[in-house]
């Protein structure tokens, strides 16, 4: 069944201790409003850095309490849709993402999207590519900002989380207590700027429980083909733990030993770069579809 | 005109004081021979660790002294053609790549190259992309091991380091001293296990010396755009500098403020791997042919 959850229901950091905003069983579809990571408090270019109340950003719908999730289990969730807004903003100011030492001033744009663009001047727009930057369940620990990301996905701000991706996340608490939010109309690998086009959404997922199987980060599934998501204090520890983790998970049903399996992944396997400001890093390691399918390799039922 | 310099011709380490194997002016072509990085000295799977003389490897063709090449100019790199021979190897060993602390023995892999694709095994076949792994000038400093990244270029092990593309490096000493080898059938972002699939090769370059326009790392021009090239002690670093390098390259022709240039390298600018083993790590910023397009961004006389 669908259900729809809206942008009033929401939380600032992900935690065990939030109450559910609603109940759902395995196999249903959510529709879910967001509010952009602003909770829409920018309307305007001219908007100051003190007018806006910094303790109301990123928002993430939720909690969403998906039954029969264990502690253990992996929850699935398919990305069905994606909706935006008609209107983004982006930010830059002092002290943020890679430039941040060189800014003297807070300083907002406002970035109309029509006819599949994001117009950023009268001499540029930019192809859209909607993605979801904050989604994930309540933490291991007690509770991680929803600013941040970790092995519960968080702020991972990850291009590759779009309509038609599935996410693999662990479940840490009962429910697993999945939200999300912050949705971008655009953004680049790495995400500078620590902002990419800000914008409200609608967004439609279908949630799935996949029983005793275990993860320890969330890896992504899409056409291309899977990729884990690995977020640590250095782009360094984040990429080599996301490439041992993806060998580990796979190689079981390869038949290669170890050595030929990481010569594989030196060919064929793609380390990539998820974001770089928020403050951990993000990184991808990518295996392409026809390497899985060579070998018949199938993740939590694959289909 | 054409000149053709022979494999035997080569360095181990990239240095000023190399004398150089051949003399070639602005505009030449150069057909360049290159053994595979084990300077052809595995020859079968059953190669032991011990039977090779690790003191003959990332042998680089070179160097080439390009007339007119001054300390400060850029020295532009056009790569026409490359051919690869018909068999590839991959090795893995205890302390090599990502996953080196977890290997046992030193290994190698024999890997067939026919019909456009490198056959890894008798399930999988790899779709070939041939490309340079060294490549780069004599570096500021006195030398630098062709098995390292840097400045200069070098060990950058980067994947768009093919046909077609040219690449910009900044030039230290009179002349230049160009070198290459290291050729790669295929390589993925990140060469995880320190071995892309090693295969001799020749290679058809164009070089052309930009008087008067000065550069501190490699950058490299395609189809898809332009890419910074920089080598640090952690990706983090070399992520960071290529944003800003790219920044301060392309904003003077955009009429952009920083903040404005910023915002929009978030949103559609690209931190991408080159490689994590070499022991520097090689980190790529993108920035798309359309977004030059738009602002008119012309680098160096592209052509
Ligand atoms: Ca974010
Ligand atoms: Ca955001
Ligand atoms: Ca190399
Ligand atoms: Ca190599
Ligand atoms: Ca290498």
């Amino acid at each position: 069944m669908t259900n729809h959850l809206a942008k009033e229901n929401f939380i600032y950091a992900m935690d065990q201790a939030n109450e559910p905003a609603m109940k759902v069983k395995s196999g249903d579809q959510i529709v879910v409003d967001t509010y952009d990571c602003f909770e829409n408090q920018i309307e305007s270019e001219d908007t100051a850095f003190d007018s806006i109340d910094w303790s109301k950003v990123n928002p993430a719908t939720g909690p969403i309490f998906v039954e029969g999730a264990q502690k253990g289990d992996i929850l699935k969730v398919r990305i069905d849709d994606i909706e935006i807004g008609d209107r983004g903003v982006m930010v830059t100011g002092p002290g943020l993402g890679v430039m941040g030492h060189r800014m003297e001033n807070f300083e907002v744009k406002m970035i109309p999207v029509r006819d599949g663009k994001a117009i950023f001047d009268d001499k540029l727009s930019i192809p859209l590519n909607p993605m979801i930057g904050v989604i994930g369940v309540a933490p291991e620990e007690d509770s991680i900002s929803c600013g941040t990301p970790g092995a519960h996905g968080g702020n991972m701000d990850t291009k590759e989380v779009t309509t038609g991706a599935t996410l693999y996340f662990p479940v840490f608490h009962e429910g697993g207590l999945l939200s999300l939010g912050d949705l971008h109309a655009a953004m680049g690998d790495g995400e500078v700027s620590v902002s990419g086009i800000e914008i409200p959404a609608t967004v439609k997922i279908t949630v799935k429980v996949v029983k005793k199987q275990s993860i320890t980060y969330p890896f992504l599934e899409n056409e291309a083909g899977l990729t884990a998501l690995v977020s640590k204090e250095t782009l360094d520890e984040a990429a080599d733990t996301a490439v041992e983790l993806m060998i580990d998970l796979i190689r079981p049903q390869t038949g290669l030993s170890l050595s030929e399996m990481t010569m594989l992944m030196s060919a064929a396997g793609q380390v990539q770069v998820g974001q770089i400001v928020d403050p951990l890093k993000t990184a991808k390691f990518h295996v392409p579809m026809y390497v899985l399918e060579a070998y018949g390799v199938e993740v939590w039922g694959r289909s």
